[in-house]
């Protein structure tokens, strides 16, 4: 039995960021509440971040609706600096900050990596965008343009995807309002009222610079107190290994608990790829981090004693230890190292490899190649960031920071 | 293979509410890092209220931590008014507090009334307390009797467990915090600073009895503007007849996809009780969120329609309109309108009753019968709070409000 | 030698509350702008009750400006729900609010009791905003009739003054958040996207009738907990009486030092009446703060050790105590109490009516008399906030409650 | 007549920043009610600044009492990690924070380098807390060793005057709470957290080290954003102007308004020094914020036009503008522009320098020469901050920055 479509006339979200996000557009109303975009109220938006910042539950569904509220104050900022922006392209603006997430899986990087393989979540959101299109008989063709950049206003992509875009704009303020972390705490109404466009790109207003710089700092701060904390790290690549060897056990024919939809990709032996999309799509559209969880609670009682093992530590918090180290150790030692936690454990020294690693992590997320941000003068005139920024230097903030980190369970003695 | 217990120095917890929770005591360790206490991470404190209030994924582990960091902050200021407050005492006021809602399952309210019968979250708390006492060497056994009220001094049970209590205290703030409604914040911290003790008894310094009065309407509020929003309810007894489907489903033979903990309940036919409290127990202390709404996508393929029907509306949020009525309606015009139900959806009468039914609601977690607030004066003597409220007669607090709801799906025209 | 007026474009200002403040109208600059509207830099919105909540030291100024900014709000709030506001009322309603507290003078409360006697802050609001009117040329007499409720629309008056006031959503706002007093803590925001109009009057949506309870109960705990705090009001008693003595004092022949403008008050002998407002209000357009604690510090070395004891005591912070009683002294009791202080203090027993004194204290400023709040439902039909409120039983509110209080030095033994 | 001291037992002070701030010491009382501190209550901590950031009227007073809550909480972390305070370096450290701003005078900067001579607010502040120790017969001779330097417990000392003292944790929160400037926020508590003690010497535990570079940020921000704002300075050199002006009509005869102690500053011939502290000093005791403004305002009506017209623009917030330069002008274009100037506004060329002139602004107050921040591992060794800073290089932070400004009236046109 289908359910049809339910008609509204204006909707509020609360929300503890913003306080009411209002929506006024059937089609922005449509969008919410499909399901593809519903499932986005059972993904958090920082995983397992959770087990270091306990309050940091907050899903994708929240943050997606918080840029939209982003945008509008955008648009509505840019136009009372003269800038024209009509009625459809302020609609299709906000469509496409509402779906930019919308191909994300649960716990998205050590899905990607490991299980769901041959796609990543942008090319998949690009898809799902075109199938809710045909559903909503071309009503995206401009949000899709849009985020592709495809459209002839550059400045509404820039404000969808850029170094500036109302993704960061609300995803720093809402983590650091979730995690509790106060560096991350971003003045985003400032910065909006500073918004402006030169020569058909986003651009900030002199005034700014000192909240632009004060962006890109807290930026990388939350980087490695948040996204990157060691901890954090930690859980996520037990869970790429508990996923790894998941797939290992299925691909040796053992049978794994798990949702129709994981088990699909479990035990699919291809990579996905966009021209078959049809069948792997409406799988990847059901998963979200309850079908991962619970298998992974499942799995604890699994007779693989590893995967079971691995899993028992992700539930009861049991993380990998983790050690900061100057180089990365030789591969001997390595393996010198995974012999010793063999004995301690029982498990084989091949299968150590999923127990005791060792990983670079970078703050790579950080380049200011492209599309730069741009301070924009009272006289008209114009300069990069990097060049306007009196408090800073630039370089600084450009430089790539790499940390090396060996992975390890406590009952292998490490010093 | 058993992973052994760690050992630790001190310990910090992150949390956006008051910052940092420092844990200096091996014991509320041990606690924290069990897999029973791990568990409430992944229960959220407020249940399906984030399908209204989106911020509201915090968890019941996040708000035990919490209730704790108070619990230190009201002995200390106690100890500070010349109250003599053991080490051993404060070690037990705190592990109590945290392990308060260790009974708690996952939507706990909906699952007490269906599938887990014949003993609540209170019953089953003290039953998993006794249990990790007997692991814990009797460790726990004051922390038991202040729970219980069993231990000689009184007041340390009240900070447990009263209309003071560090429970309370911390959840209003929470909720308001995570949802945005801002009508709960509770100035809690002030609150603690004004505690004292008056013959044994838990008690208010005069200076206080504003923020009392505040307290109080506050969490009247917060009943009405949250806890029982006439949306959070709707999906609260759809969750509920969901969960009276598929038990019904499977006492009739039907083999429901659920986890391992989850199936035990559902095809178990006799109560619980706490005499054989062995065998269910070991399930229950499996059961957490991902249990629950993990069932409830699966069972939108299940074979029975209404179950696909009630499970596919809580997942894509097309939850049951409710209507606000003066008086409940009478059995004769219930029918009536189950039977045009059954026109519209194609489902029998009889099964409408999971689709189309009436429910009062009241306030009755409001009563101040027992352990009402005393307010203690400079000069000795003492009120209760409702002769001593200066701002709002107090009669006002302590009535009863009842109001009378239709739950109908969309499709049903119904004015 | 005169300043000639600057010109402008946009004009951005800081405010904790708010983060900016934007003006983009030209009137608006040049009310903001004008000397009568910088003074209220240097008139504290809440007068002495920094003496107990030490950091409200907010500005009128700052009052002004951010009660425009809610204007701007309800404004664009109205029109999205279809009710049509012209430029030039939008522009005519924000002029009103600002200009709304014009009339008040350094320590409003006292001055107006004591030395500047005939008119209160209202009337010299009025005659102010029309001299200022004269110099614009007329550019003022929409906003005139807005605030003297003689224009047509009358819902712009209401925003302007009533029940729910732009004035009151953010004093309360800003109170609460300078005192610290979280019980002030209100929505306004929430509330501002509530207003509607129904039938030409200013009324709230029915969704936002919990809000609308919750800010009449912050109301009333803001008058008690910080307005009419008894050392707030002993303060205010105080400095009534040294302006009180000094006016005795200039009337006896005695030289006072104090500012120009401040000295044409104290040795003025007749009362202010509007027809001669010429010459007084050229007087009373210079006086703030800082005329008045100049004075009663300069006063401190004065020859009357009466008014040099008060001083001291008002800048020292040695206030009068207070002893709150069931019910007034006799007269006979209380000249007995300035009998025992005359020798304790060595003054006159007369003289100790400036020292030991009682007052009663209401809280008047509550009724819903006139101009109460309007719900209104989605069915068009509207009800009074009296019969609409859910939570509370609305008589308690409006009930008016009394206390007596008794002021006496602390070298005065008085249990 | 002598007020005789009160007698008190616990006092709490109410702040927005902290809650509430609690004494229970007689000595800090007596402090505390000392006329030298209820004095700061009348002098504001950031001066002119409330002319940009309209809520920043926040008082030297609250900011004493923050810091000395901050210092409660510091020394109760390190005690908690096992280094040994006594009762009494608790009490003196609190006593020397508390104090450690008493010989501010108002708007101290502009005051110190115009009417008070040869002393600045340090040796004043010194002399004050000698006399305070005198009165309280040596109660403060441990104070007065920790602010000097001379106790031998170092970090004591550190925490009143440092780069990581109370003070900045407390005025940096501050302001940033009173302008809303929200880059200034820092994360206090956290950081206190992290104090710990290496060698005698102040530390911060090494898991600190990215709110320890938060927090050097915060500050070099809140030195440009508010700090050194372009018209918060303007404003300051033209209050100086008028302060020369004043004081060079005060040396011709001219006979000028102003309290008591302000006109024996402005006709005293000689500077200050400390060896004739007696006659000046109680004085200088005497003045606030309302000798100052009392007197700009009194000035306005002078003889002499240039200092009437400096005053007029203070008061009305004419300020002169501004221009940032790339170097400073030559001698000869500088006087070229004073001569039109002097057409313009037709006072001499020569007067023209009080009008027209050019400074350079540097934010040298941030060298970390002495006294560095130190990084403490749990291995027990110990690194520079400039060494142990993993986001930012070090070098950046330490750099000084000088910008070169034009000021002028508005009514000089210069390009």
């Amino acid at each position: 039995m289908s359910i049809p479509p339910k008609t509204n006339s204006i909707k509020t979200f609360n929300d503890p960021i913003y306080g009411f996000i209002t929506i006024d557009d059937p089609l922005l109303f449509r969008i919410i509440e499909h399901p593809h975009f519903q499932r986005l109220r059972r993904i958090t938006q920082l995983g397992l971040t959770n087990l270091v910042y306990g309050g940091a539950n907050h899903s994708r569904f929240q943050h997606a609706l918080g840029a939209m509220n982003l945008m509008r104050s955008a648009v509505s900022t840019l136009r009372s600096k003269g800038i024209e922006i009509s009625e459809e392209e302020e609609r299709a603006a906000k469509a496409a900050i509402l779906l930019h997430d919308i191909g994300h899986g649960p716990y998205s990087h050590a899905l990607e990596n490991t299980i769901v393989q041959g796609v990543n979540h942008e090319v998949i959101g690009l898809q799902i965008m075109q199938n809710m299109n045909a559903e909503f008989a071309g009503a995206l063709d401009m949000a899709i343009d849009i985020y592709t950049d495809n459209y002839s206003v550059r400045f509404l992509h820039q404000l969808v995807s850029s170094q500036l875009d109302t993704d960061r704009l609300d995803y720093l303020k809402r983590d650091s309002f979730f995690t509790g972390v106060s560096e991350g705490v971003i003045g985003s109404e400032r910065i909006i009222k500073m918004l402006n466009v030169h020569q058909g790109n986003l651009a900030v207003d002199a005034k700014g610079v000192y909240s632009m710089e004060k962006f890109l700092i807290a930026r990388r701060l939350m980087y490695w107190q948040v996204y990157l904390h060691k901890t954090v790290v930690s859980a996520e690549f037990l869970l790429m290994n508990i996923l790894i060897r998941a797939k290992e056990m299925a691909a040796s024919g053992m049978e794994l608990d798990a949702s129709t939809s994981m088990r699909y990709f479990l035990y699919r032996k291809d990579v996905c790829e966009i021209k078959n999309s049809e069948e792997w799509l409406k799988h990847f559209v059901k998963l979200d981090d309850y079908d991962m969880l619970y298998s992974i609670k499942q799995w604890i009682d699994c007779v693989d004693p590893l995967l079971s093992n691995m899993c028992k530590r992700l539930i009861n918090r049991r993380l990998l230890k983790t050690k900061n180290v100057d180089r990365p150790l030789s591969a001997e030692a390595l393996k010198d190292l995974q012999r010793k936690g063999a004995e301690a454990l029982g498990f084989s020294a091949d299968e150590m490899r999923y127990l005791i690693f060792q990983k670079s992590v970078s703050n790579t997320a950080y380049t200011t190649k492209n599309d730069s941000i741009t301070i924009l003068y009272k006289d008209g005139t114009a300069k990069d960031i990097s060049e306007a920024a009196t408090i800073f230097q630039f370089s600084n903030l450009e430089s790539i920071e790499t940390k090396h980190f060996i992975y390890f369970p406590d009952e292998v003695p490490f010093q």
